[in-house]
């Protein structure tokens, strides 16, 4: 199995595993809509990237911290998809989880991956129980109070808001989890895996910011033109689609620079440059396909 | 300080270490409407009541776990409130947190509040890893999937249920949890703990169903007949009120039985009569005041 298989394999596990004859069948086919099939799934490939690089000696538990962040992310989506935030009735080309399934359901199925999440941490905790609390200790930050998800979310409800400080709390803190997740997974140091994790977030911002300026709706998987039409900031529209493109390179970069000195550094900036080739990739023929 | 005030003063602790300087404010404010000032604390004095007379020697890790169980509480109480369920206005004696702050910082009062339970248990792992691991499975499976709270809650949006799945879910996970985490956090086997805990669950459950059936709003501070109004269960019309009394009573002695042997048996056996009569007492007067 290449490593989107072992994901894929390791998030069906785990969705089934919470599962079983007297689960409400409405709620778990919105768990199944909300996961599979999924994303780019880069969140838990940065992080299975990282644990390889480190020289891991317990790949159960990395991939646990993998699929926990990706539970994490599909949990985010779907509450941020739901009427009182963005509204936005298309997800990953297909109905997003509460017009396919009622309000209702989507908040459960959000609340289910959550849960979920910290569950599949434990799961996998036998291998190493002081790890298994520094990973959720790094997870829960990442998605909690003050500087998680959550946080980047409420700032959309506040009527000022530190552009920076909004997108390192909505996108970044999941990206920095992913690296240092990987680190903790594998037992070393994680506070020196930020400032790649960073790097990377900006970078996706950047990209994501790209395709939803510009982007064509059928590549992109969803409606684009949402920053606009919700008044959101998009750093297209303040410097440019030619420096953004510009930025999202040198933001790679900087990633890439930024890898602690480790076993596999030089297939992890090989691994870099694919992910972020796809990317780039991704943005330029989505502008073209616009 | 006496229990009360010491769980009032853990969860103050657990909420304020969430928040900093980059809290958005509308959150940080929605939360502190969600867990303060509390209802019964019933859960957390449960859990610690039973830490008590299984002898732990590790007290900040059974009020880790304590808090956990009431902020998940608090959580699932915010959601439950919200339009696309429940849509209650009032909630202990005040506006919900969605009445006062809007749905999107309802909604994420409820996340962040879920995490957060989670975390509060990893600050408190030090005492002991292990018990930190069996205590995120136990609170894991109480709130989440198969048969935890969400699914309790999920069961409200089939078309049939069988009752006793629902209410074993919706309220009895969390109470058998209490009791159960209150054994794990003292390192003791706490499967003998189950049973003490579902009856406590279902003991309450009567207790609820009596106020919503028929007792004062004021004294239960939230509007009551809301079974009648959504078409809900409720245990008091298929049985009336004396028969309702008599099987809440039987519910206490069977939770009193259950108890396991242990060095605190006694003092718990008192602990539980003290909580079921100030129970019994509010049903009486809340059903004598409507």
């Amino acid at each position: 199995m290449d490593i989107d298989q072992q994901i894929d394999a390791a998030l069906r596990q785990a969705v089934d595993s919470s599962l079983d004859e007297k689960t409400p069948s409405g709620l778990a086919a919105a768990i199944e809509h909300a996961v599979f099939p999924g994303g780019h799934r880069i969140r838990p490939r940065i992080c299975l990237a990282v644990a390889r690089a480190a020289g891991t000696n317990t790949p159960e538990l990395a991939m646990a911290a993998a699929i926990s962040l990706e539970l994490l992310h599909c949990a985010s989506l779907v509450h941020d998809d739901m009427p009182c935030f963005d509204d936005a009735a298309v997800r990953r080309g297909r109905p997003s989880v509460h017009a396919a399934f009622g309000e209702p359901l989507a908040l459960l199925a959000g609340d289910a991956l959550i849960i979920l999440s910290f569950q599949v941490l434990a799961a996998a905790a036998a291998s190493s129980l002081q790890r298994f609390k520094t990973l959720t200790e790094l997870i829960g930050s990442s998605v909690g109070l003050p500087r998680g998800i959550v946080a980047g979310q409420a700032w959309e409800c506040e009527t000022s808001v530190d552009l920076d400080t909004y997108h390192c709390a909505k996108t970044g803190a999941l990206f920095a989890a992913s690296t240092m997740t990987g680190a903790a997974a594998a037992g070393v140091a994680h506070e020196e895996w930020l400032l790649m994790g960073k790097y990377l977030g900006r970078a996706y911002q950047v990209a994501d910011d790209l395709l939803d300026h510009g982007g064509d709706a059928e590549l992109v998987g969803k409606p684009t033109g949402n920053d606009l039409r919700l008044g959101r900031p998009n750093y297209v529209s303040d410097v440019g689609v030619v420096a953004a493109n510009k930025k999202l390179r040198e933001l790679v970069a900087l990633a890439e620079q930024s890898i602690p000195d480790c076993a596999g550094r030089n297939e992890l900036v090989a691994e870099v440059r694919r992910e972020s080739a796809a990317f780039i990739s991704l943005t330029t023929r989505s502008l073209e396909a616009a």
